[in-house]
């Protein structure tokens, strides 16, 4: 097929959109670790999980054999308000980079949360419904998924509450207003409305939070709240799981068209959106049906996979939450303070982690101001503004473009756009003015994080 | 067809865009009139606005008799980037309401500058590329306009100068950064930087500036500086042209699923919008194919089709443009402070007002209470987040089917969506926080405005 066939923009119809999620675990031979009780060091169980998530989600973690997962016609029912996103071929940027390179990518931000997360947001929010719970908790950082789960609570009449990171709380007053449009409230992490809250405060006055901090608070709030439950955003299985319509999605429209990436690559923080982006691509690979190239991209300021240790760990910084096994650089690592935009969690979902450490998955760091110069680039030729997150596959999708152009490469590359950068102009406006900086922690700053590894037979230091 | 068939999202096919604009005065029998010289008071030539606009402009500003004006492949590739818009079927606001009518909105806000004002602002960019000349001047209000314009001139590699109405500029530092983004020059108005601007100053020191001031600062730099031509987003002829692409892509996938709109509602400042969306389905009418009530929704706080007079008056504050013949609230009228959003220019698009003295159109104003009501409303059960300057377009959709639920009547009401409200959550604080108020102007305050519309032979005061 040639290029003048193939369009700007492919939507799939409503009729072509996934009807199951795929869940890469199934075709894992060696599978992800289990969650360990933080007490105990024993695996967690369907009854260990329950007081935390909904009976369904726990299923959902749990289950590393099933390939294929319904999703529920009332979820079916709200994707399609916004979804199938447009698979978009960038013919502009090629064009502004003489390159070679066909590139693709899958543009996840024309939603009003703008970005990815609401996939699994309305996802968790049916199920916490379902069951018959009144709330769901959680903790926002950037805020994107924070105002997903609102959008999705208030499609489902269910009460929201939002531990938002407190320097995000305070330098991104809108966000908040968007998430109290959809009905949540939104409180600025660590407060004093938990007792863990209270002690990150005692002990650290003048912290402006972690998003770390605000898992512990909302982890505690759910659980000594009749008829609510916690819900995440990314780095579990679940998320991954439901996040798996954007590769689904994005398959299927490259197959209708003939179309095969060389180089499939997203950004990383907890690992929601690339994950569900390569997932049905990895299930090929892992199957010997397929081979592909997969890059993770993540900052340089919170550098897990490059820079991490594969180990159990925290998920929160109160330490309340179960051990994951992961690549992280120790649940008190906080970003540098110059640090933009999300990507700023400390550790990576067990599945990519593990998929990482196989050899499967290829992962790279970049510096916020290239990444930045990225996003600018991508903006003038293609029209969305990106966020800063998104903005990490869009430098590194640039990057091996350019190397076409030099090798003389045809390679197809895709990349999640996972979102828009409407919040972020503060961020921009630094850049703009010359005022933002690169920060690269120092192995004496990460090895400070490395200690607090939880030290336990077998566990990696 | 029944209501399963019809998805929820209407797409396009890039073949089934359109590739003519419509002309709608092609199809009036009494035409609107004609752009009076200020000084002479006879009607403007294309010779007597070469020096304003572009030459492809001026012919497209003056063509009333040529229905269809086929869209340069350039415009046509850059619209695929960001169109086909989707008509989406209201299936959850309908559920909400509990109403039998049908309502569908056409949704202009799935791009950068979130909303339907880039359509015009490619056109324009790409005909003063063709023409050679090195840049374009502007004004803008809420922002929507200024950076549409920035992205388009971006794509083309022209210069671009946005003169930004001040209180605008200082409330909303984010809209400016988009712009800087796509690298135009914005300037606060009025300024120093223009003859205009500087007099303006001198008489109203403390001004915070109005879009009739910034109109006639971009006209000044423009007509003053080789190689550059203004432009404006709304209320010319032209504009309504670029944009009827709205209401062609509309009518194309509403005959493609055998929908009829009984009722087409939209916005209306200068009219960019309504112009656009309405354009088609009033061709039919004037052509006696069809019937439909179309209803133009304007803000209590400026309302030029349901206060003001049909006069020939002055576009802009500093008198230096020509005199149309519209709705007018006077070219001094600036809304009250209180008054959030766009929708806040004095006049309305010769068109239109046409149209609406005609008796073809019919006209409401709305309170901005009410509307924020409406926006909340529309986002929580629809997902979108809208702009208040579209969510009058929702208040009236809404109260139309409300009237519906009591008649049982199952009408088909068509709105449109024109943007999304990303930059506007000052105002939505406003809301949430009880803050909001309602001002309607007086019948004395308006006639101050009037005072200032010229007199002359045949100009009703």
């Amino acid at each position: 097929m040639t290029n003048r066939e193939i369009p700007y923009k492919i939507y799939l119809e409503e009729k072509e959109m996934p009807e199951k999620w795929y869940n890469v675990r199934a075709d894992m031979k060696k599978k992800p670790s289990p969650l360990l009780h933080p007490g105990t060091l024993k695996p967690m169980g369907y009854e260990d999980l329950r007081p935390v998530f909904c009976d369904e989600l726990v299923r959902q973690e749990l289950d590393d054999v099933t390939p294929y997962i319904e999703i529920p016609q009332e979820i079916r029912d709200f994707y399609k308000m916004y979804r199938p996103s447009p698979l978009v071929r960038a013919y502009c940027l090629e064009k502004k980079l003489d390159t070679p390179a066909k590139i693709y990518y899958k543009f996840e931000g024309n939603n009003t949360s703008g970005s990815h997360k609401l996939n699994s947001a309305i996802a968790q929010a049916y199920y916490a419904k379902k069951q018959g719970l009144k709330g769901v908790t959680t903790e926002t950082g950037a805020g994107q998924w924070g105002t997903a789960l609102s959008m999705a609570c208030s499609y489902f009449e269910l009460d929201c509450k939002v531990y938002m990171v407190k320097v995000s709380y305070e330098q991104k007053p809108f966000r908040r207003e968007v998430m109290r449009t959809y009905g949540a409230s939104v409180t600025p992490s660590p407060s004093e409305t938990t007792e863990v809250g209270r002690k990150i405060l005692a002990e650290h006055p003048g912290t402006t939070g972690s998003l770390g901090c605000a898992i512990s608070e909302a982890v505690e709030v759910a659980t000594h709240s009749e008829g609510y439950r916690y819900v995440l955003g990314s780095v579990l299985n679940q998320v991954l799981l439901h996040q798996s319509v954007i590769g689904l999605e994005t398959k299927t429209a490259m197959d209708k068209y003939g179309i095969r990436p060389d180089i499939i690559i997203g950004c990383a923080g907890g690992g929601s959106n690339l994950g569900g982006l390569i997932s049905p691509f990895m299930g090929e690979q892992l199957r010997g049906e397929a081979q592909y190239r997969f890059i993770a991209v993540e900052p340089a300021s919170c550098p897990s996979l490059t820079r991490g240790k594969y180990a159990y760990d925290f998920c929160d910084t109160g330490m309340v939450c179960p051990l994951a096994k992961m690549y992280t650089l120790g649940s008190g690592f906080i970003p540098s303070a110059n640090h933009a935009g999300g990507l700023r969690y400390h550790g990576m979902s067990s599945v990519l982690s593990e998929l990482y450490d196989q050899g499967l998955m290829e992962a790279r760091s970049v510096e916020q101001t290239e990444v930045f110069e990225a996003a600018e680039q991508f903006a003038r030729v293609e029209g969305i503004l990106p966020a800063p997150e998104s903005s990490h596959a869009i430098r590194a999708a640039i990057d091996e473009a350019l190397k076409c152009r030099e090798s003389g490469e045809e390679k197809t590359i895709l990349f999640g756009l996972t979102g828009t950068g409407y919040f972020d102009m503060a961020a921009y406006e630094k850049f703009h003015n010359g005022e933002m900086t690169d920060y690269i922690p120092t192995d004496g700053e990460l090895s400070a994080g490395f200690d607090g590894i939880p030290k336990f037979a077998g566990n990696p230091q």
